[in-house]
């Protein structure tokens, strides 16, 4: 990491990649503040914020801010599965093939929203730089979740030249599997993730990012804590 | 206006140039629906929000959604004026001199939170553009209300293929002058409407905002309703 930079924002949701970026984060940054901010946005795996609270407190961060957006939730319930109110989660196997179209997990701007606002914290804080788990490989692919999305809004902030904050995904180009490594080698406590989109007390082992999170465990050769007694 | 181009959403502050280019776009689009947002940031002059109310209404918009964004003020309070627990508003003969620095006013990154905000929302309504009543020619610059800003975001949100939303923002090349003369033309009642940054019962007179919009109408040659019995 570049050694110039200041204290860092960190998006976290509370899932794997985003818990993972923020030990590798504080560890890089040491003795530099590094803010998170949780947001519920009425997503129905809102139990992950029990988990970004644990994980926050465990990676020792200045500040943690959790957001209360439930309105984008009303918002957006139209067009997405992820919200209450939206239709119901899709297991895996019944998506239809890659195609232009977003999949029905997609919530419409949702990583924008939540960039800009990080960005206007960090901006108010004194921080350089935003940190998120977005992840390309992913099985199933959102626009904005790539490093053509993190580009391009780095060329919009960059406009703000006396404050410019920077977005930073160092994950976006990894495969999960390799998250999950980084994640070992750092000591996350995966037990502490919450992945699974229905958001039901245990993890329902066919939605899109339950299936994804066991692939990736199997590939890296490990065995996921929080679902290892209840997949089969 | 480009006749393919579907319903839209518009951003409302309740301040002068929103409201006149809500009631342009309103003209333009005929039956197509025009949906509104305004938004309460914790902004001092959060009176404008019963001015958006009304021009709303008068617009005859499909929807007005009025989103409680009062967290936004608190995470930028540091680092504005233009909020609640902010430092005091400037008088615009204290400001100084143009800088590379944002003036006192500036809210980090409020725009872009409210363009993102307002594009999730056209994406879930099947609106295909977010109207925002940006300025370049203000008499002090904010990075995120310049064409370049618009142009880069709208790069950005291009690669949303399927359902790629555009920020128009038509009149960030006018002069504020020009913008009063059209909101005459469509008889925009300008009492409905207002602008000081301080938010008392009267405008202040000395704020950047109310000085702007004293030479704006002076410069189109016309009364301004709302201060006439007010401002010297």
């Amino acid at each position: 990491m570049d050694t110039e930079r200041g204290p860092a924002v960190a998006l976290l949701s509370g899932g794997l990649d985003s818990s993972v970026l923020l030990h590798h984060v504080a560890r890089d940054l040491g003795r530099k503040p590094l803010h998170a901010i949780s947001c519920d946005y009425g997503q129905r795996h809102d139990r992950e914020l029990a988990c970004a609270r644990w994980q926050a407190q465990r990676a020792g961060v200045a500040h943690h801010c959790v957001l209360n957006l439930q309105f984008l939730g009303k918002l957006v319930q139209n067009a997405t599965s992820l919200v209450h109110g939206g239709a119901d989660v899709p297991d895996l196997a019944n998506l239809a093939p890659q195609s232009a179209d977003q999949p029905p997990t997609y919530v419409p701007h949702r990583n924008m929203v939540l960039l800009s606002i990080a960005a206007a914290y960090a901006e108010s804080c004194g921080a350089t730089d935003v940190f998120y788990g977005a992840q390309a490989q992913d099985e199933y692919g959102y626009w904005d979740c790539t490093v053509d999305f993190v580009d391009r809004l780095n060329h919009t902030l960059a406009l703000n030249r006396r404050n410019a904050v920077t977005i930073q995904a160092p994950f976006a180009t990894l495969r999960k599997a390799e998250t999950v490594r980084i994640g070992m080698r750092l000591g996350v406590d995966f037990a502490h993730t919450w992945s699974c989109y229905r958001g039901a007390d245990r993890p329902c082992a066919a939605c899109p990012t339950c299936v994804e999170r066991r692939h990736a465990f199997e590939e890296a050769g490990l065995t996921d804590p929080l679902t290892q007694t209840a997949l089969p």
